[in-house]
């Protein structure tokens, strides 16, 4: 997330009550989750096998849990728990703005796009040309679709992203890392009835130009879907996958998060893909393998009781 | 879909460009794809190996990228493209309608339903005696529900099928086969939260009567379903299946489209089914497999580490 | 369900036109299915080998399809249909109330919390202090929900049970067993986007505090879903499952009826859970299985033409 104007590292520290050590002339331009970072932005670090990580990614501030040496330039900004301060500057800087009715007043929606009867549009939120949305979809804040964009009945755009830090105190607890990122919709898209497709928790998640999603197909937090892919029903895809160009899923399939599945690579009904795929080929099972030496185990499984016939002959 | 009145073959080539052979005497009462057409249809053909197929079907009016030899009677559309000439036919004869209100003045409500608030019903729906819709129900245009019938809140009734061509030129690209088919709900059928049911590209997708999904189920375009079916959540089906009387689907099963389930069949759970069931057995697996069968194969797997030593052994 | 004031048990036997017998002096103070009597309830039982177990459960007074011994102090009431006389009591004592309004009248609705438009809130629903519900979420009547919960768009709650009695006269045809049960949602519990969340039949569905439900995960009737739990989108649990504490599900997991998830247990993706599981442990597979186990498993089935070559060149 870009902050709308520039905010003095000295208000970040005061605000977060932390420790600024390092450069305390700069000023933050963003603030976000390691995943997006740029330079001038705010990030965190409570674990320290991502210090390293963190403090030579491109983020210029660092809420951190200990005094560590600080590369050159940046600031770092010492606190016990450095991702409650995070969620502090994000609750800040994007808070929750209840709505006051149905489509807010500050969408902008183009021309000869329908919305049919019923439809949540929040703030911020931009709709191309030549779209319909059906009733009973609800589009989240600061959405941005674009052109001869289609999206069917109850489907819902922007929610926020499944992202929470575990404690473990007298008991597990679970922190929400507050969402401020983004679903984009580019043009030509096509989104089927009760499809729940959730934002960035600091970036956008991004579903390519003419790609086509069935009924209830989930995607999450930072995906980025590329362009003319077509996931059948029911799909599901975790966060921060990369689908590229062309990608077909059949039906029930399931994604994996950090991973990325190549250009033109096919995964049939009900596969489940816990890493990354090359294009170009065609994949089957859980986890999923090239389509042809699946169905070659398949037939060798079912050799087994022959083979068990021969050992005991012998 | 049928026609509202006939329209002459003559205005057809003219309207979509297409160049008339054959019988120019001929009248067009209905527009349909392969799966549904009847005398008196239009149907479109653009891959030679379904030319045959197509010519020889019941439609009467076959548009068709090649002159090819006339079946007796009827008449063929030349035309580079005709399945963009379809579509057109199809957006002039099925037009979508923009909604002004929550339910349309064409609709048709039986006495004793009960309309929950927030319910969006299209134009020219009809919904039988003695129902219970409840909220942020969608039901689409030309839906027709039974008597006696519950449909729970979020469902989508008659959103468009998941119907593309795919189109390869400098890039992949999917154009949308427009629906003008219809949801059809016999009596007695419950639906759960959150289903999709889609309508038929151009015939109907029926559930049968007493037929009860449970939240969540996914049934797709001109999928057929039988009387006395139980369906546990996130099933999907589908489009054009075929699943007969009193088949018992447990959860997350998947079924693949073009396929018959037979009567009294029962699917467990999870079970992905990619082509026909006979009926009266219980199958398990995916592929799914007579239960029986499948059970000893998952002990047969069990075995193949004591396989291995007395092979060692040896 | 616990009736408002207590029915004497003459009424009961007249009202279901039941034969009654035992204590005629017994007032019903509940009515329950046999998962969840007490003392005072009504229950019903029409099968023998359930006879034992429901006449000496907790309830008082039993509807049975046959005149048998009667427990010290109990009434039964005999009639050829317990079934059809139970959902005639529950009818009558839970009738179906349409609504005249989004929110409901007798709602209540604790302070700071936020409705975002076009929220569905039945009779008797209450919700606590600073939640957010957003846009087309359902809350069926009764619905209890704690402090601080948050519901994305679309979410259904309280929706009936999946859950009907199979006959087989002429043809097979499926009986409604009325839900009168409730949910109950705990303290800071995050529902997801589009999820379905069932009433128990008779008793409470709950959902544990500090629990965290992603997006189109489906919760079955009477489902106790412990304090703490992680559920990734597309986890479908069904009725009257226990998931203990800190129990974390990865995407698409499907959970069966009548089990117990132990405390500390983690089920990957995809996997399907048969039957009860130990706490503490890591599952996965269909059936789910010890992951260290199933990873072996999956091993071994690679070397199968290994074993093959060895045995053929014997």
């Amino acid at each position: 997330m870009k902050l709308n104007s520039p905010v003095s590292v000295t208000w970040v520290a005061e605000y977060t009550q932390a420790k600024l050590l390092g450069n305390d002339a700069l000023s933050a331009t963003g603030i976000n989750e390691i995943h997006n970072v740029q330079a001038g932005d705010i990030s965190f670090v409570d674990a320290e096998k991502y210090y390293d990580r963190c403090l030579h990614s491109k983020a210029s501030i660092i809420l951190i849990d200990k005094e560590v040496n600080i590369p050159e330039g940046k600031a770092i900004l010492v606190t016990p728990d450095p991702f409650s301060a995070y969620v502090k500057l994000v609750k800040h800087f994007c808070p929750f703005a209840p709505a006051d009715k149905m489509i807010s007043d500050t969408a902008v929606i183009g021309k000869n796009t329908i919305i049919q009867p019923n439809v949540f549009i929040g703030n911020e939120v931009t709709i191309g040309e030549n779209c319909i949305i059906h009733p009973h979809v609800t589009i989240y804040d600061r959405t941005v679709i674009g052109n001869n964009v289609i999206i069917h009945a109850g489907a819902v755009i922007g929610a926020d992203a499944f992202y929470f830090k575990k404690r473990i105190e007298r008991e597990v607890r679970y922190d929400k890392l507050e969402s401020c990122g983004r679903v984009v919709i580019e043009d030509w898209v096509e989104i089927g009835a009760s499809c729940t497709i959730d934002k960035g928790v600091s970036g956008d998640t991004i579903i390519g130009k003419g790609s086509k999603l069935d009924n209830m197909v989930h995607i999450g937090h930072e995906a980025v879907i590329g362009k003319n892919c077509l996931f059948a029903a029911q799909v599901g895809i975790a966060g921060v996958a990369i689908i590229e160009d062309n990608v077909t899923l059949w039906g029930q399939v399931g994604i994996s998060k950090d991973l990325v599945i190549g250009k033109d690579a096919m995964v049939l009904a009900q596969s489940g893909v816990p890493s990354s795929l090359k294009g170009g080929k065609t994949y089957f099972g859980y986890p999923a393998e090239e389509a042809g030496l699946k169905r070659r185990e398949l037939v060798w499984v079912k050799r087994i009781p022959d083979l068990w016939e021969k050992v005991m002959k012998h």
